[in-house]
């Protein structure tokens, strides 16, 4: 998906809500656990029901490999059913993966490539630290996207995205250079609800860049404060709820409860897009 | 495996090599292609060959992602065959995790617990850009390490890694942080063979800790400079040779080759620990 198809979709679906499909086994409906693949079919609920109301879907890859193959089974079969819609919602791949140039040729070639065992994701969260080789094998697929770390919503963003040179700090630096890699039509940042004050020194570097912000709901942000300061005039944000949605409710309503959350979020954020 | 194990074992082998398992099916040699599992059976000869010369295994997960659920079933299959062999050598899972603690905490249990679907490594790569809740659930594993990066070995290190704030260096400030959170018992340094001068800048601020260094071989780094400016008093240096070993030759006779070019290593290294 394009930047232009995302713009569309945010303005038809009046929602720039992100679902994180982060299925944790302990907190499972009851009444799934003796369905075939419970994650799965607690995602597709969770997808069926939220659809309307989300732009975007983005499983966290720990959740599914802390299950062994069954889980990457569960987490294969997931985004093989959200390639059933295309056009109806952006795919993230949480995976915060980075390496060596040709090993991270090898993880692009997982999340983007279309061969029989690519899952064709349309973006997938990079960590930094290893630099340009790091990031570029991803950057290689037409209409994928690279959503690099830059500040991130736990407390251990202050151990080393504020270290600082001369006024300048890492999370800053990362969001400079890699402007050199890539630009706003394949290239998002991760950027927490927790920090959204430091947004508006974000938008400074990075005026036209779509930002990821995970944090709203059970980390604490709120999402006024991130649309105020970091909302641009495509919109620009995609606002990830995770917990908040998956466990509305623990028992057999958690996809209508799941669907109502997701619709209040959709109805404020509607609201601050006027 | 806790320290004193590993030093012991090092002495025992007279080797501090670490193999990188990192299979790219591409290069596999051509009669292993018909068996059910290519993947498994290539790394399953190539620890038969070299286990005599070698004290460590280090399985890069992209190399198996790449290949959907098969690959990871035989990502699984290999560090299930290196647990056949307790003791007998130090097991690394190349991962560069990282996450918010609530999910860096399922990457552990992935990669450390001891439950059916768990894989119980020595040993897992995570990536500090996070900061300390995102390292902190792989140092609650008794006898289980981190092994962070600090300076890696590839080009992109200089775009952060070298990033300076009134002459501390971002590796350095990973390298001295980091020890408020772990000590040279649970946790170790990926420092690239490419950087060996800088060793002896980092061995100021992580005498006593072990480092993980690759780039020696395929990525140029030389093995006597590492040892020059990084050994320390309990040698303290896993050495990672992935390319070279593995493709010593694409015929019927890799293994025999593999287990040559090990024990030229081995040979080299027993010298230098003289």
């Amino acid at each position: 998906m394009n930047k232009q198809e995302l713009v569309k979709l945010i303005n038809q679906k009046r929602s720039f809500l992100c679902v994180g499909l982060d299925p944790d086994v302990q907190k499972l409906p009851k009444h799934l656990l003796n369905s075939d693949d419970p994650v799965f079919e607690f995602n597709k609920q969770i997808i069926d029901a939220t659809k309307e109301f989300a732009v975007a879907y983005k499983p966290n890859l720990a959740f599914y490999e802390c299950l062994g193959i069954k889980g990457m089974q569960s987490f294969e079969k997931t985004i093989r059913y959200l390639n059933k819609f295309p056009g109806e919602f952006f795919t993230i791949a949480d995976a915060k993966r980075g390496d060596i140039g040709n090993t991270s040729k090898m993880y692009a070639r997982s999340f983007f490539g279309n061969e029989e065992n690519a899952l064709n994701f349309d973006a997938v969260t990079v960590a930094p630290y290893m630099g340009e080789d790091s990031v570029k094998p991803f950057l290689e697929y037409p209409n994928k996207w690279v959503i690099l770390l830059a500040l991130t919503s736990n407390k251990g963003a202050n151990d080393f995205q504020f270290f600082n040179n001369n006024g300048k700090r890492l999370f800053e630096q990362v969001l400079e250079r890699s402007q050199q890699w890539a630009n706003s039509e394949n290239m998002m940042y991760v950027v927490g609800a927790t920090q959204a004050k430091m947004l508006a020194d974000i938008r400074k570097i990075v005026p036209d860049h779509f930002l990821l912000v995970p944090g709203v709901g059970a980390q604490g942000g709120s999402l006024q404060e991130v649309v105020k300061y970091g909302m641009n005039k495509e919109i620009g944000l995609l606002i990830n709820a995770s917990r908040s949605i998956l466990y509305a409710s623990a028992n057999e309503d958690f996809a209508v409860k799941a669907a109502d959350e997701a619709k209040v979020m959709r109805d404020e954020m509607s609201a601050l897009m006027k």
